[in-house]
């Protein structure tokens, strides 16, 4: 029985299923189009992009951008590799806009409402504002407060998106969770002294999935949703 | 009948009433210790100071402080002016800390719920996002994001703050509105380029109030509630 104060969340893959949304998005857009293609090697490829090109923001190599700049970057690239022709700039544009509108978990919604009732409840994400406020009225998921990477223009693991969370809801770190279905980002939240929640997320990365399969720490909580999170959690109200 | 995406919310005065709120928590305060003093009087000089105090932060006379620690200094001075004597450290931040449950207008949490099924809602204070946060949750009020001073490092009116939440929202100001009742803080939304939303307050002030009783520009709504407001604005869901 944890006592926190605020609870806040990695989002993607924690709270949203990435890899089938946009699978199915993308596999009905082929079909729509007439382009076979291998829709699931893209998309993952696509995730694979995500944490180098977020780390050449991180070691300073470019300046601060949105995932939805990086994400377009990585996808013009992987269009061409996986031989996908005729993408209008359009339909790039609406490819990195699904990023914008994935399906929650099935338990995340009803979860963060349980949880909303005990502490206050917030994102704390690699996404930007913009993208958090639109997967949350999307999704039917409720937060006290959206705090993305474009707020502290900085990335996950950097130091400044934990501690700065911390600062701008007034708390000391121990009184803040970060839950996340990601070992590294809670060593990451942990280390700036956070307390750590993690839920985690089997299907993520779709059935060959090797990581993040169970704690490979003694998080403060383990729980295999997030209406099991909320119930562990003492009311601070 | 306009159309905007997102609906960012003036809180002191527009959605809470921080006078009434602070009078009635004073006075219990000043019975409950035997303190007699002019405690509506202490609440408009408070409120008096607010803007001076943000101003030395806007001028760059002194360093950003969130308004905790700007009420707190004012604090200091008035009550040594209103002569209320042997208020301790611990109760003058719990009188600070009144400011982050202050009781919402009557129609502001129903208005609220009502533009949120519609468009994006949010707050643009000069709050601090975790005082915001805390007044969203003893007031019932869901908004879908908190932009609070302390994000912007700038008080409103600098253009840094109605400009830096539309840069996090990801829209042109056009399609975003600012809802106010006062309407020097609406005209420097549009000079931005922001829509405007007037919701007059007539007792913000109290009985003698003599600011703010009309609108004193066309702005693109004029609404006597935040229901009403609602019902002037489009769905872009």
């Amino acid at each position: 029985m944890t006592q926190v104060r605020a609870v806040l969340f990695d989002v993607f893959g924690t709270l949203v299923d990435w890899r089938g949304s946009l699978i199915a998005e993308l596999t009905a857009f082929g079909e729509k189009t007439g382009r076979r293609a291998d829709w699931a090697g893209l998309v993952d490829a696509w995730r694979g992009a995500y944490q180098p090109s977020m780390q050449r923001v991180r070691s300073g190599e470019m300046p601060f951008a949105t995932l939805d700049a990086l994400q377009r970057a990585s996808l013009d690239h992987l269009l061409e590799k996986f031989a996908i022709v005729g993408v209008s700039a359009a339909e790039r544009d609406w490819m990195v806009s699904l990023w914008h509108h994935l399906r929650p978990w099935p338990d995340s919604a009803a979860g963060l409402a349980a949880l909303h009732a005990k502490v206050i409840t917030g994102t704390l994400s690699n996404g930007h504002v913009a993208l958090l406020v639109s997967l949350a009225r999307s999704g039917g998921m409720r937060f006290d407060v959206i705090f993305g990477a474009d707020i502290f223009r900085h990335y996950k693991p950097d130091p400044e998106t934990y501690l700065g969370a911390c600062a701008l809801l007034d708390l000391p770190p121990g009184a803040v969770m970060l839950a996340a279905a990601h070992n590294s980002d809670l060593a990451a939240a942990r280390a700036c002294g956070l307390k750590t929640g993690f839920i985690p997320r089997p299907d993520e990365y779709g059935p060959s999935q090797a990581r993040d399969l169970r704690a490979e720490a003694d998080w403060d909580v383990i729980a295999d949703s997030v209406g099991a999170l909320a119930e562990s959690i003492r009311s601070s109200c």
